[in-house]
């Protein structure tokens, strides 16, 4: 299907429908229902594209027939669009799958599974041509019987289903880094803050992390002076769990938040306290999210690549839209960020 | 339509849709299909649906015609999914219709034109039931064309349109109070800084927020010691706006940086370069977003009801669906914020 230009005898990229549409500034969507004349289809719309097959010489092919029907859509499943590192994942994800022509739709589905199933159930009836998921809360169940339904991927759970697609950062050699450089520093007595440790799946990166922490410290031999702080990862649960360890007996001198949002809520609480990081507590967070690098917070944390998570997770959703069946489980590797949060443990603490 | 309960007597609420579909644990969408006998919707879907109808005695009554070929779905379009102040609208947004059995669809359209419009294309393609647009950058015919095909709320915009609904927030006022308490803290030399002063449409927020700072300025007699530092709001721009402001001959002793992530961007190149907030300058933001109340920011900041401003403009929608076609525009009362980055100005300063 190459096609030859006819004064230069180079060989050109064949004209596709997303050269069409945007050349009549227009979505790949409108595009392709135009070409295969579906209802509700404007008179103007119709103009607007057939002008632009003809500017551009657009033939429609054999292979394009089985794209009759496609949306150009992806559809992503966050829990809210507040946390930072959706939107880097977002990013990536845009970064790939715009130059295919598709856009990106995003729902918020809530904390519980109920309200995602509801939500997953409606992206399903707008006709995506694929879900992507991120941290999705459903059982393992309702991820095969929505893998049924249409091309899946999930980031962040680790997953082995032959279903579906999955991308995931290596939660539990994360953990061993923050758990590494805090013993490094001289800390023994080190906190971790869980996110609901009891109502988690085994796949979630929630109890990976924390596996990760309790393993990390068993192999220093400070499984003794391990401490969980079962709380939420929010600015909200960050304040919570601050204050469970400034309470607590057993002087901790490090706090691992497990998420960035919560080291926020830690700094926060322990501030208003009059206890400053790291003076009071060395403390690392996990995401690298934008706001850590702030001068006034400059948090150490973990750089899980959001943007390389969504750029996999593009991929792998395209793949799938085009044909794939066999699954595909993409680990990615974790970095520790050193910032200013964390320093060596004070004589005595 | 009442339904009275035959044991009790009570009039209870009529059984809607959205209830069957709650009961069925399908989207409103799905159920609304079934309903309408719509095509591709699988045998298990009807029963289930079917069983919930009969389970909760619903029966479609004369005004539900009016709803058919509803999808229950409202899209949202946003520049990126970065900036906090726009989770807080959406979470406004969905507080109000996802009791009326709605769902949210974000798409992120980017920074220009093109783009956004493009994305408003996709979102109308997939057949929302209103649109609700945050801060677009289109033209004002844009605008009316897009109203002229779907409900429309635009939130942001200072709009004026017979076709469309808008809210936003009194802009100029925030500016006011801004000045008004930097110049009661003997505040004299202040520098705003802009976001691209001159590609902006005279309704947009950033030019209401222009105005009302030279006016400000101006009213107190300091129209000679204003300063102006065009720049963009996100966190590089505030870098660079910082730099600008830290090499300048005029030496101003406050900074209003229009928005909270342009704040964060000041904030963090002046740390870098050892200068503090508030000893080296008094800094204010605008939006009140999140991580402005974390301890060792703090920022003092302009409120302008995020929250409340998706409620409103979830209401709209609602009603615009519901049929209502005068437009109505609704401005918001912004409040200060008063926190530890705005002090009196020092001797000399």
């Amino acid at each position: 299907m190459t096609q030859i230009n006819a004064e230069t005898g180079a060989r050109v990229r064949r004209v596709t429908i997303v050269d069409v549409a945007q050349h009549a500034g227009v979505s790949t969507a409108s595009a392709s229902k135009v070409l295969r004349n579906a209802y509700g289809v404007s008179e103007a719309m119709k103009q607007r594209v057939q002008a632009s097959m003809d500017a551009l010489g657009y033939r429609p092919h054999r292979p394009a027939r089985g794209m009759r029907g496609r949306t150009f859509t992806l559809g992503l499943l966050v829990s809210d669009i507040e946390n930072p590192f959706f939107s880097l994942i977002a990013d990536g994800i845009t970064s790939v799958v715009r130059s295919q022509g598709y856009e990106l739709l995003i729902s918020p589905g809530g904390y519980d599974a109920g309200s995602q199933n509801a939500v997953i159930d409606a992206l399903i009836d707008h006709q995506m041509d694929a879900l992507v998921l991120i941290g999705p809360v459903v059982t393992g169940a309702d991820l095969e019987r929505i893998a049924g339904e249409i091309p899946l991927v999930v980031v962040g759970r680790h997953s082995r289903s032959a279903a579906l697609d999955s991308v995931s950062g290596d939660d539990e050699l994360g953990s061993a880094l923050v758990v590494d450089h805090l013993v490094a520093l001289g800390h023994r007595r080190i906190a971790f803050v869980a996110n609901q440790q009891d109502s988690l799946e085994p796949d979630r990166p929630e109890s990976v992390r924390l596996a990760g922490f309790v393993e990390a410290m068993a192999r220093h031999g400070l499984a003794e002076s391990a401490m969980v702080v079962d709380s939420r990862w929010s600015l909200t649960g960050g304040h919570e769990a601050a204050r469970v360890i400034a309470e607590t007996a057993e002087a901790v001198t490090a706090v691992f938040a497990g998420a960035d949002v919560t080291a926020f809520g830690i700094m926060s609480e322990l501030w208003e306290r009059g206890l400053r990081v790291p003076d009071a507590y060395s403390l690392a967070g996990y995401d690298n999210s934008r706001m850590t690098s702030i001068g006034p917070i400059d948090l150490t944390t973990v750089d899980q690549s959001g943007f390389e998570m969504g750029e996999t997770a593009g991929r792998l959703a395209l793949e799938r839209i085009g044909g794939r069946t066999e699954s595909r489980h993409v680990l990615l590797r974790p970095r520790l960020i050193l910032r200013s949060t964390t320093r060596s443990v004070a004589a005595g603490g």
